[in-house]
């Protein structure tokens, strides 16, 4: 086997025997059951086994932090809204977790990775073509591949896999479904804070099935999947293809184009703008919520930059700390500029929460697609940028008379942006990538020599834009026509919570009746434990 | 020995291992201690050793996500009952927590686990009794077994380890101690629920040790414990004997049982019934607290169910991955049924957040027993029924005049009812759960032959009806007869804070009083380092 | 090799080990590579590689539970204040660690680790020096020492790894660098309780800094880093030298030490103190928050205390479950002896929620130095003294017209101070604590004849008054002078929320002024997806 080769397939190792492991299903103590004693192999046998099993705890407490990331959400997007509308946005972004999960199950796993198998162009006849995604779940079906909706001769869209149905479940999988679900759910949750306050419940609810079922798998198959975004390297000699880590660009963007086109085709809330243009700033209810949603989805963050290592031995360990090192930084540099800009430039010459907040926010996600390709001093100047960049750009989006209550635009798609585009400038030839997505050479950017991959990645953030964004304003004119996108005016007026939930989300202590608290015992009397006359 | 033994014991085998090593406590690294390079042996040795460390992680951190659902019941309870209540509700909950600990460490893990070891019917004299416990702590009292209470031949209460004395105290003993510690707590924390806003601070501390010292720990004792439940299916044929994978009998049902029971007694509300028998609703004061206690939980269940694995490597493993992913799907879909039937069927039509959150936690309690057993899909159907199943419960327990603040009893009652006969329909006789308990075949359900299976699972919950329904009846009615169990009619209508814990939950704030703000420096003074001048 | 030095490196050896297998990064794997199948060596090597591995995923886990304890700081601290502080409340918590992170990494890291392996006095020529260094970074700076700042001899500063340059950045220090710098944050955070509600925003962004970057790291290096206080034991015979596992003393004596000197110079709030002396009670606006918090803390204690083990193999794995029950244990007694002083012996006679909480997490610090030196009965006492103690403590202070908010001196410094002198009380001589600082004996406390021990633990307490409250109170008077520390009394006694953030923290809801509301449809009208009208 060739040098080349050797290097090629280093970094794809581990997941692949990791799947063929997982599929024969080798007890990790089987050295136990043979009665004439431990052999070098049986030992062998069991420390492959404990590998898989170390790299297998790790994605899935990655998946749970993750998950956690839900309540940030939802937290983030209700401290910096209204009274009036707390439990409509709360049960969007709680409600966003079970109709996601459900439609993902359903079509959306099939749709991004049932073709993962099958990669375009081959490399070599010698090795499988599936040795050349950067995940390979080899016993899909067990071994036989089916193939996706190809065009000219790509993958574009995942064909099997459907209710998880002809899928061998070994736990490999099932894992790897855990990991993605919660990744796919967090793009869903991302237009609820740009159409908050005037989204119907029912047009949530769709907007939820068309992100978990559809668009989010499309798209995210093209860069994650195996499709032709990730295979620009071989096919065209884009460096390494669209290399996007942890997701700045599949969940970030994505989630922000949703957002962005949500918002534009929904309009600005009621008051937003004046007559002359200018913009009203509506402040949220409650900074302890807002703030507290900060540090959950910073917490949550440790779960989704580092976990996308997908394990934890070796290279891969390498991988996963510098990506934890690294957003750790950028998050706190992006928090530290934006309360600086908004201190010494803003008029109000004050550290704004809701900008500093949002600057953490921006310097999470400006550094999860780069977080495991650049140096620490890098990740600080990246969150240092972004920092500044999400209040600008939240200018920028209040000039061009769109209203985004939370930030989601600014933070998520114009963040996301800056990050995909971080990769192609930033990415330090760190060895450890070295045959990302089938090419022999390491992850490389402007800085360091690598003049092309700032090319695969400007094509994976123009084809979000336009294929996420294009499709989404489609999508949303639709629902809107056919009357499910917005309250009415006199809903927004009073405030979304008793006529879309039916119930306030701050009701006043409710409190008994005069007739029912005839007959009580007085002051002194005690309660027994039969129950309370009530008349 | 025959193919049937090894068959039984292929399940039992890594824990019974991971045991005897952590008493003889093999370094995992000592291959580096020989002064001749690594053997074949030495370095077996330290596989299995790595193989302990990362159960035990796996064991460790799904505790402490068990510890954090505390954090999700303090919210959930605090925010569906009202602003009057919330120092005495947010306060149950945290002490619940110490009271308990404490409790559980002087006598509850000794009655659940004193006499795990002593297993009636013995199968063979070639393996030694304690082989078909589902936990083996081989090295407890060094290998002497102490015997438990018997009563025909049965474990029915542990006699040792009480304040954990006589016990080695080997890291395997202490990190188990630590999930059952964090399992037990999450059934005592359920009665604060169903007793909210009228119970006594005293009768609530003896509330909880009445659960953490006793009535937990006796039944807990008889299905995971080595007890006369788990072991009906070796003594009279019923399955695998009871089968509750993480506890949907165990600790939702025991937990909802005792709620029954001191919701009855202690009597509804004042003003929560009206005389024509029909039923008040009593709106908590805060959604966003409760929503976000139901995210917190869904987050804790990841480590409640695939951590009731008890560890990580191969078939345990892939035990845990199934529970994760089979909690995530039925949690979703609790949530949707509930949602989707409220919004259809309820009188208000809409989607009320309230039965959506219980529809959350419903299908996860529902999930809890059979998670490990059941195939994808099922869990899908059992979530789905799990969610509309809390919203009948609900009305049904109206009708019976029972005031249940925050739908404990429908949620964690009915629902733990629900999943410990799911076990018993849908349990796919998956193989890795061959040997559960002694029985060499896989634990499978009436949809897939398994006839007797469902036998054990309605003795599982008649037994906690009769048992910890009954005596906590008991309890309740003595405690209530020392005028210990319900607040005064007076502090209940003024709010239970001041009266019950001497502070308010949420005070207006503090203002100094005029004289003390005489002298104080004006508009443009600073005040220095030096202490404000007080008057 | 002698038994004893065997001794005293069995403790070293795996994390010397894991570090040499971090330079050379040997892929867990390796085996898989060779053409001519596994060795005993090729499998030795991996199982070194795996072990590595979980090692490094455990610190990696225990960090980011240690980072989540942030939003329990901030919840407490907000909750326990006034609601006209909230939004500079929540933004110091969440800021302190976006300055706090930049901060340690330009310079506090290099000076805390800087010298790690640079120890004084040697024991023996056959090992080098840093082999007895509690935690050794072998390949710092290419494993060439670079000497720290020297007095006697001994390291008191270190000099080298400068915004971590110059440092090889393997994975191992990595990993180390984010366990660290949670670790320091929790530390800077402590002071923002003590002086909240009246410290300028600029004075706690410089207060932040000077944590992060100079008065921790100097005082941690003196513990942590190979200093002075470590090498009590070989240097002058006093015990192990200054043991202190997770931090009673470095994290939350140092951090309560800087808030005493904060409190004393900045002053009591205007109206606590009254003309006769007497104190005024000033309750904070929202217990669901404070109690949230509280279980917060707790659940990252978690990683706290048990991840101070810095590794889960063998002996590492044992200390670290031993500290999580002890951990578990020492909160809940906490929490319940200060329920019960409050409850028996205040004066409202009343189980006082924010005593409560303080006394969870009096208990919780007080464990932390000792918690995996003691047996579990003693983590029990230790718990319920700390939650006497905190009471008292708090009184004290108020006698002492000291005004701490939140009780962070009382919680932080006085029940640190507690912990670092228990473990010269009840350590009991644990066989895995060997070899700890060099010494070949266990660490062991007065009850179990250790009598030189408390000396060293009194030398870390003595030292952290002296030189963390000595120099703090300096640089706050420094600051003071400068105007930077307190805010005016106007802004004060209207809140600080808007005079320094500009943001109230909770706003009344926005409402569109009435020209924004002509020309919109009437009740039945429905808006469109077109931007509604604004006037």
């Amino acid at each position: 086997m060739s040098t080349i080769l050797k290097h090629r397939i280093k970094w794809l190792r581990i997941l692949i025997m990791a799947s063929l492991v997982a599929a024969l299903f080798i007890p990790s103590l089987v050295v136990f059951a043979d009665d004439g004693g431990p052999t070098v192999e049986s030992v062998n046998g069991a420390v492959q086994g404990v590998s898989l099993d170390l790299n297998t705890l790790w994605l899935f407490i990655a998946a749970f932090l993750v998950f956690f990331m839900q309540a940030g959400f939802a937290l983030v997007e209700t401290g910096f809204t209204r009274a009036k509308n707390v439990a409509h946005t709360m049960m969007m972004n709680l409600m966003v977790f079970c109709v996601g999960a459900i439609g993902y199950w359903a079509t959306g796993f099939a749709i991004q990775f049932g073709g993962i198998n099958f990669v375009y162009p081959e490399i070599s006849s010698s090795l499988p073509a599936w040795s050349f995604a950067p995940v390979t779940l080899s016993n899909w079906v067990s071994d036989k591949l089916v193939s996706p909706l190809l065009i000219g001769g790509s993958n574009v869209f995942g064909l099997d896999g459907f209710f998880l149905n002809g899928v061998t479940l070994s736990s490999g999988i099932l894992a790897f479904f855990l990991f993605q679900m919660v990744f796919m759910d967090t793009a869903a949750t991302i237009p609820t804070g740009s159409m908050a306050e005037r989204l119907k419940f029912s047009g949530f609810v769709l907007m939820g099935l068309w992100v978990s079922m559809f668009i989010y798998p499309l798209v995210g198959n093209w860069v994650w999947g195996g499709g032709w975004l990730a295979n620009l390297g071989r096919s065209i000699g884009w460096g390494n293809g669209v290399v996007d880590f942890a997701g700045s660009g599949v969940v970030h963007m994505i989630g922000g184009a949703v957002a962005l086109a949500g918002a534009i085709v929904i309009g600005p809330r009621i008051g937003k703008f004046n007559k002359d243009g200018s913009a009203n700033t509506i402040p949220g209810h409650n900074i302890s919520l807002g703030v507290l949603g900060t540090i959950i989805l910073f917490f949550g963050w440790f779960g989704f930059n580092p976990g996308s290592s997908l394990g934890f031995t070796g290279g891969l360990r390498n991988l996963a700390i510098l990506a934890a090192v690294n957003t750790l930084l950028a998050g706190a540099a992006g928090g530290m500029s934006a309360m600086f800009y908004m201190w010494w430039f803003s008029k109000a010459k004050k550290p704004d929460p809701s900008m500093s907040v949002n600057g953490v926010l921006a310097g999470l996600v400006a550094i999860t697609a780069p977080c495991a390709f650049v140096d620490v001093w890098a990740s600080v100047v990246i969150g240092l940028i972004a920092g500044v960049w999400v209040c600008l750009a939240s200018v920028l989006l209040e000039r061009l008379k769109i209203d985004d209550p939370v930030g989601a635009i600014p933070v998520h798609f114009c963040n996301g942006l800056w990050g995909v585009l971080a990769v192609g400038i930033f990415a330090n030839g760190n060895p450890d990538t070295a045959a990302w997505n089938g090419i022999s050479t390491p992850v490389t950017g402007l800085l360091y020599g690598g003049t092309t991959q700032i090319l695969s990645q400007t094509a994976e953030a123009l084809s979000i834009i336009v294929f996420v964004g294009g499709l989404s304003f489609v999508f949303f004119k639709v629902i809107s026509a056919l009357g499910l996108l917005r309250v009415s005016a006199k809903d927004e007026l009073a405030g979304l919570d008793l006529p879309e939930m039916g119930s306030l989300g701050y009701p006043k202590d409710w409190e008994p009746s005069s007739t029912a608290l005839k007959g009580l015992p007085g002051e002194k009397g005690k309660v027994t434990s039969v129950p309370v006359p009530v008349d």
